[in-house]
C-alpha cells in the first residue's frame, strides 16, 4: 500500500525541473524497508481505523527520512558511494541535485500532509508538530550533527543518546502521528509511545550488529563503512557479544510494552508485533 | 520587533549540540534585511490586526530563507565564501556543519509555527500549505534547481520564471499568510496576492542591478558573483538600462496593485507602501 502509493507521488509536472524531480524519486523509490510509514499503518490498523486513510501522513515520514539519507550520504558529511544497493544520489545525480532533492523531499512531506492528509485540523497540526519536533535540533537534525563532529568521543550514554535524537525520534514519531491524529485516548497514546521509544532503541543496536555482520547484498552498503568513518557504535563500544545481549532484551521489552498497551487498543496489533520480530530477526 | 524576536530564539540547550544552534544563530542574526518578516507584519498591520500576534509566522520564514541562503552558498552550489558582509556558514563552521544548519533552520521554521503561532487551527493549516508551497519543487527548491543547472540557457521568460519560482513565491507567501491566517476576506487576500506577487519580480530585478552596480559593502557580498558563475540575470540578458527600465515599470505596477487593493483593507497600509519604496530605491 505505501509503495503503491509513494510510487504514484510526481513533484514537478514541467520540463525545467523534470530531473530533480527524478532524483528524489530515485531516492525515495530506491526499495528501502518502510519501516515509518509502515509502523503508521500498523498503529492505525492497531487502533481501529483504516490504515489507508493516514497514507499521505504515513508516507511524508518516508520522505523526510529519504531527505535524511541523501544529506547524511553526501561527501562533507558521511561520504557514502552505496545505499540500498545503488549509487547514492549525489553520485548519480551530482552534489548540487541531491543536496536539492533532500530540500525538496523535506518540504513535499509537509505538503504532502497539509494538502493531502484528511482529518480534524488540530488533530493534523498536533500530529505536524509531533514530526517537526522529531527532525528538528532537539530530534533527527541535532543526532546526526552529534553524529558527525562527535566521533570517538561518545560513551554508552551520549551514543545511546546520540541514536534517540538521530533516528529514535522519528521512529517514534512514526508511531505516535497515528493517535494523535485520530484523537486517541491518552492511556494508548502514551503507551504506544513507550513502545516506539523502546523500539527506536532495539533498531538502532541491530543496525550497528549488521553493519559488522551483514553481508553487502544484505545492507546495500559496503560492511563496516560505520568502521571506515571511526564511528562509534553499540558493537565497537560494547563489543559484538554484548551488543547482541542488548538487543536480546531490548526485544523483550518491546514486546512487554505492545502487551501493556494493548488493553487500550481497539483493534488489531498483529502487524505491530510482526515488524518488532522483522526488526529484530534481519539480525540473522 | 522581528530581529528581538529572531535573537531571542534558541534551538538547543544541550552542550552536545551547542555549536550547531550557533551556526544557525550566526546565519540567522547576520543582519538581513527582514523583508519577509517585515511584510508579513506590515500587512497584518494593513489588515486591522496587531502584528505581535503573528511573530511566529513572520520569523518562520525568515529561518527558512536563512536555511535557503546556507545551501545556496554551499561549495557546491554557488560557492560563496561571502555572506551580509561575514564569511559564509561552511567558511566559518565546515561544510558537514553548514548543510545540518540548513537543515535545522527548515525544521525549526516549522516548528516555530506549530508549537508557538495561536490561532484557529485551520487557518494556520492554510498559511502552512502556502508556506510549504512556496518553498517545495514547485516554488523555492525548484527554482534553485533551475538557476544552478540551467546556466546561461535562459530567455528572458525563462529568467522570469525561475526567479519567480526561486524567489517570487517566498516573498508572495511572507503577504499572503497573513489575511490566510486572519481569515480576510477573499477580496482582500487576492488583491494581496497580486500586489506580492508583482513585489517579487519587483525585489529581483533589483537584486540583479545591485549584483552589477552596488558596493561590495552594500551587498555584503563580492560584486559581480553572478556573472563570475556565469548566471544568466535581467541585466547580462537585458542590459543594464532596460533592467532599470524594467524596475521602474514594476515599481509602478506594485504601488498600483496596493492601490487597488486599499478598499479591502481596514487597517494602516502606509508600511506596505513604505517596503515597496525601500526594495525599489536601495538600487539608488
Amino acid at each position: 500500500m505505501v509503495e503503491e502509493f509513494l510510487g504514484s507521488l510526481r513533484f514537478s509536472s514541467e520540463p525545467a525541473t523534470a530531473v530533480l524531480d527524478e532524483a528524489m524519486r530515485y531516492s525515495l523509490l530506491a526499495g528501502g524497508k518502510r519501516i515509518r510509514p509502515v509502523l503508521t499503518l500498523a498503529t492505525t490498523r492497531a487502533l481501529g481505523h483504516d490504515p489507508a486513510a493516514m497514507l499521505p501522513m504515513a508516507s511524508a515520514l518516508e520522505l523526510v527520512h529519504t531527505y535524511s539519507l541523501i544529506h547524511d550520504d553526501l561527501p562533507a558529511m558521511d561520504d557514502d558511494d552505496l545505499r540500498r544497493g545503488r549509487p547514492t544520489c549525489h553520485i548519480a545525480f551530482g552534489e548540487d541535485v541531491a543536496i536539492l532533492a533532500g530540500d525538496g523531499l523535506f518540504a513535499e512531506g509537509f505538503r504532502l500532509v497539509l494538502e493531502r492528509q484528511e482529518g480534524e485540523p488540530e488533530r493534523i497540526l498536533r500530529a505536524l508538530r509531533e514530526l517537526a519536533g522529531a527532525i528538528s535540533v532537539v530530534g533527527m537534525v541535532g543526532g546526526q550533527y552529534i553524529d558527525v563532529t562527535m566521533e570517538g568521543e561518545l560513551g554508552e550514554a551520549g551514543l545511546r543518546h546520540m541514536h534517540e535524537l538521530k533516528t529514535g525520534k522519528l521512529i517514534s514519531a512514526s508511531v505516535s502521528v497515528a493517535p494523535l491524529m485520530l484523537g486517541s485516548p491518552e492511556v494508548a497514546t502514551i503507551g504506544l509511545r513507550q513502545f516506539a521509544d523502546e523500539l527506536g532503541v532495539l533498531f538502532q543496536i541491530v543496525d550497528d550488529i549488521l553493519d559488522v555482520t551483514g553481508t553487502q547484498e544484505e545492507m546495500g552498503k559496503p560492511k563496516g563503512s560505520d568502521e571506515r568513518l571511526g564511528k562509534r557504535t553499540y558493537v565497537s563500544v560494547l563489543g559484538l557479544e554484548r551488543a547482541r545481549e542488548l538487543a536480546a532484551e531490548s526485544h523483550t521489552r518491546v514486546h512487554r510494552a505492545l502487551e501493556q498497551v494493548s488493553p487500550a487498543l481497539s483493534g488489531d496489533a498483529d502487524a505491530l508485533e510482526q515488524i518488532t520480530d522483522f526488526i529484530y530477526m534481519r539480525e540473522g
